[in-house]
């Protein structure tokens, strides 16, 4: 445990007991979603290869904790989380393929391009795009599954931008001859992590069915704080992990010559800023009761996990 | 002109005034959906280069014709015919990826992965999956873009499986063991062009607000008939065709060892096949009256199209 994760009282490996309470029953309905009648068995399990194999769950706890948060029960937003996540593990697969970030390794297994090849996992993944709007029509009432399927799709849209400018760089953008690298970095990064995590706990809350704009708003703002304190500590993992310890290759963003936190602003004050964040976002739910605890939590164990 | 195209009345090289008349219409729209705000510039000449680059509108042409055949004028197809041709455009990107198809040519020109880089094109494939259901959304009316959503998700996840059939084989599927390659290639096919081509039908006829049940299901009999006559000659041009011609690579499926309708049952026979298959969906578009004249237009011409 590290001397942050103590002053917290939380278990820098695992989420506390109250919060992860739920993934049985997201890991039970993930395993729900990936059965496509009439595809090729080799579709489906590329598919399910791709989505059941261990993540950390994150998105759908942060769908399930907001529509607490909103007055709801949680199991109420396992549709919104499920779609999230199976756009999270698409954007993963792709993200992993040679002509981008070329990883090998993924939660500890070869990455599914290694498993399956090439051709399957650009199929599969755009299989997963395509499916989570089939689950939200499929399974929300009319108005509900409308909401959230411009939610997902506007999202999705934000995460695929900031990909290209994490891997292409902001060539042939006449705005961005302006931006310092702080400027760019956060872009990318609102973009690339931070949108599906604002979309998480939106969908999430809207799930509830009693979301008021004001909640809605309040709940925004602490998911892009904690969206972008996500990052951060994701950068410094980066830097400071083992593959062996995190289950994906470290290391790699410098080698990439990749704009990161640590490599902008230095370790020390990338740390401070986790903190901020941590803060704002915090700050952003203190109207709420106990019901948002469990996104109060949420955000004080994203500050100091190690993988 | 081909004796078969004489025979019908029409110029092979191109679709009926009549018909073609939606035409600028439909790239008017177009040219308004690849426009993302907020999005790197390059991704968004990426999205357009692939979806305004002069391809047939053969589906928005479809979603049109259909929408008038089911009482519509025709326009308020517009919708469902630009999300569905930008499915139709990100599959086209996707498939011509070196891991799958490696096509170096499209519609005359570089395909995206030659112009634009790999990376480029598996993100901006990904870009226009996400944002077709993001149109329907944004420009429909609540019902309907339900409905159109749900029936695009559904096909595209079996023009999905289609494609993983086409290039990965049947392997790891225990039914297939029993089919004939008649058997196999009716089951690509029907995934890999003919879902979408349904697809377009149906969310056309359902544009029109005044589809009924029993017509709409005479409308899918047609575009089943239509679309698998659309792949037949498309295998036929494989094989007859030289690239100047067509705008793309031909002679590839017999390269790569693929199914086509030629390679099982031979030159004639697929011709007639083409002939049944025409004279099947225009049987079933029988019980319409003039306003189907567009459809049964584009399946005169389709019977007979020489790229």
């Amino acid at each position: 445990m590290s001397a942050n994760a103590e002053q917290h009282g939380v278990d820098s490996g695992s989420l506390p007991h109250t919060v992860a309470a739920a993934l049985p029953q997201i890991e039970a309905y993930m395993a729900t979603v990936v059965r496509l009648a009439g595809a090729p068995p080799a579709l489906e399990q590329a598919m399910a290869y791709a989505t059941l194999g261990g993540g950390k769950r994150l998105r759908p706890l942060l769908a399930w904790h907001a529509c607490m948060a909103s007055g709801g029960a949680g199991p109420e937003s396992l549709p919104a989380g499920a779609a999230i996540e199976l756009v999270h593990c698409f954007s993963l697969v792709h993200d992993d393929l040679p002509a981008l970030d070329n990883d090998d390794l993924r939660r500890g297994r070869p990455t599914l391009h290694r498993q399956a090849g090439e051709a399957m996992a650009i199929l599969a993944g755009d299989a997963l795009l395509n499916h989570a709007f089939g689950l939200l029509a499929d399974r929300l009432p009319p108005t509900l599954a409308l909401a959230t399927i411009r939610e997902l799709a506007d999202a999705c849209s934000r995460m695929i931008a900031g990909q290209v400018l994490d891997t292409l760089g902001f060539e042939g953008d006449p705005d961005a001859s302006e931006w310092d690298d702080a400027a760019r970095l956060e872009r990318i990064h609102r973009g690339k992590t931070g949108a599906m995590l604002v979309a998480s706990v939106r969908m999430g809350a809207m799930s509830s069915g009693s979301a008021e704009p004001a909640s809605l708003k309040a709940l925004t703002g602490f998911a892009e704080a904690a969206g972008l304190m996500f990052q951060i500590v994701d950068d410094l993992l980066d830097v400071t992990q083992t593959s062996e310890h995190t289950g994906k290759r470290t290391g790699k963003d410098a080698e990439a010559g990749k704009l990161t936190y640590p490599g902008v602003f230095g370790v020390e004050a990338s740390r401070r800023m986790v903190e901020e964040m941590r803060d704002t976002a915090l700050r952003a739910v203190e109207p709420f009761g106990e019901e948002a605890e469990g996104l109060r939590q949420i955000c004080r164990f994203l500050a100091v996990r190690t993988r």
